[in-house]
Parts: structure tokens; sequence; C-alpha cells
């Protein structure tokens, strides 16, 4: 998608340990005419795919998944990762590692907001090592529901998520990727 | 707010302490249709305002954020409660008391993304002890930027918050105000 790779090299920083910044417009301040196009640009990839809800994971998913959804028609859930009064007892749940903060936590999700039958679209903002990802795959097939692939903005391509989730079979739908990280400049696949 | 306050009484749940769940569209699943009708009302509230910025904070003020900023046209920022490698070191702090969790927490907005004379909009889902309001609107004084005002999805009437920002002198808009609770009822004001 050439507006946001445009934007990711204008704008991207290279953080410690080849993060990725892109706190100027996804992740700390939201340009909304920007995620408006991601959002009709998955709605293309996906066009002729039946989708009932869009599963993302709470935080920086949730931006995204919430303009997406206006081109989809369908509700967002989203998964929490801190334990809350609020949440529901029932819950399908999955533990996910986090590489860069070297954490392993658990994320839910309501049983009552995805049902056994609905077809789920998977939407976040980056894919490095799928952990995230994977734990939400995880629900689904806990809540019987059905995949139909995954939207993701930024897919860093130097770890292994991407290739781990296409392995499976799974359609994985990248807006970015970037192939490696070049003497602080961002190359894209 | 009809639509808003109907879907209340329809689906919002009486949780331990007064707490109303709204998890089937606000906070957990959320219903798009109607947050588009909550942006618009927002929108409507400040038509006259100049809006440069909203702010808001993670994590259930997002969703609700940039689906209204589509409306205002402009750019959200939302406020990190955690602290992650990937914010700036230079940020504009604040503290922030949670009864809901017994705990305190820093929140940190990066100085990039608020400016000296900024015209400033908060939303955020839910307002009862209005903690989290304070929070923004100290970043916002420290940025030396200009608040216009508070636009409240669900403002808990029977809790301080609301009238302790009233008594500022600070405009604030909340689409739906629940009085107070009887016998597992939502009166609204």
């Amino acid at each position: 998608m050439k507006a946001l790779k445009k934007r990711i090299l204008e704008e991207g920083a290279i953080a410690h340990g080849n993060v990725i910044k892109v706190d100027s417009f996804l992740n700390h301040q939201i340009d909304i005419e920007l995620l408006n196009e991601i959002g009709k640009e998955f709605k293309a990839r996906f066009q002729n795919e039946k989708i009932d809800k869009i599963l993302t994971i709470e935080v920086s998913g949730i931006a995204i998944a919430v303009i997406a959804a206006q081109y989809f028609n369908v509700p967002v859930v989203f998964a929490k990762k801190t334990e809350s009064k609020n949440l529901d007892k029932e819950t399908y749940e999955s533990t996910v590692h986090s590489y860069t903060k070297n954490i392993t936590y658990t994320i839910r999700v309501s049983k009552k907001y995805i049902n056994e039958g609905e077809n789920i679209l998977i939407i976040d903002d980056f894919l490095a090592n799928g952990k995230a990802v994977e734990g939400l795959l995880d629900i689904i097939k806990k809540a019987k529901a059905n995949l139909i692939g995954v939207g993701i903005v930024i897919e860093k391509g130097f770890q292994k998520g991407g290739k781990n989730i296409r392995e499976k079979g799974i359609r994985l739908e990248s807006l970015a990727i970037v192939d490696r990280v070049e003497d602080g400049r961002i190359i894209f696949r």
C-alpha cells in the first residue's frame, strides 16, 4: 500500500531492537485519513469473503479495527490483556508472549462475543513474532468460529510471525512488509 | 442521546459497585453504527468550536475518539497508561487514581503530539470520579494547549466527576447521564 509505505519512510523511526516507531500516525497520534485508506485497502483485499466480525487485541489494534469495520459493516471485538472486574467470567483465553516487553500475558474474550460458526477477520497493527495473532487464532479455534484471514498494517518480514502464519495455510494480508533495516533505513519487501 | 440511552437500557447491566457494563456495544464488542451516531452527536454539540485535535486515553476511549474524529477531520492522540520502550522520552505526564481498580498510574503523552496553543477536545467513554479526565486536563495545561471541552459517552451522575468538571467552568457534554441505579434499574437524569 503506497500511501502507507510513503508515510513509514517519511516518519517511521528505528528504535532499539529494530522496533519501528510509527507514533506520529499509527499508535500514539492517529491520522484518521490514513486509517481510512488502510480500512478501504483491507476491504478491497477481503472483498470476496463473507465476514461477520473483526477481532483485534488491545491497545493499538483497536483504532485500525474500528475504522476498517466501517467498510465491512460488522462489529469489532477486542481481546483484553488485563483482568477487569467488568469482564464476564465466561471467557475464551489464551496466553501470549511479548518479546518486546519480555512478559507472558493472558488475553481474554467473553464467550458472548465470538460465536460458533462466525466468520472472523483478525486485524492488528504489527506482526513481528506473531504471538498476539497466534493467541487470537487460538481463541477463534476454542470458540469454533471460522477464521477468514489476518490483516496486518506493518509486517516485520525479518521476524518469523508472517512465515509461520502463511505456512499454516492462513490468508495473511500485510499492507507493508518491512524486509529489513539497513543502516537505519527501512527496506520494503 | 436517544439511541444510546435505549441501548444502555436494553443491554447495559449493573455489576458490583454500580459498574455499568456496556460490553456488548461499547467497550469489548463495539457497534460501529452506534459509534458513528455518537461521533456525529459530539460533532453537533461542538460544531461551533475550532478543534485541532482530539485527546483520549487508552483503552476504551480510543474507538470512540477515532470514529468521532472523522466528523471533526482532526487527528487523535491517546494518552498511554503503560510505560513502553516505544514511547518518546520527552513526555507530559500526570497521575490518575482509579477507584474501580484501586491503583494509581501514570499517564503519558509525547511532547511532540500536543502543542502550545492547539485547541483540544477530550473524548472518553465513561465519567465517574473524573480522575482520568483530570489527568488529561493536567497534560493539556502542561502543554499550554487550549481545552475546548470534554465529550463523554456515559456520565455516572451519582459520582462527583461531572460536578467537579462543570464547577471549573469547563464545557462538558455527556451523551447519557445516569442519575442513579434503583433496584438494578438505570434511571437517566
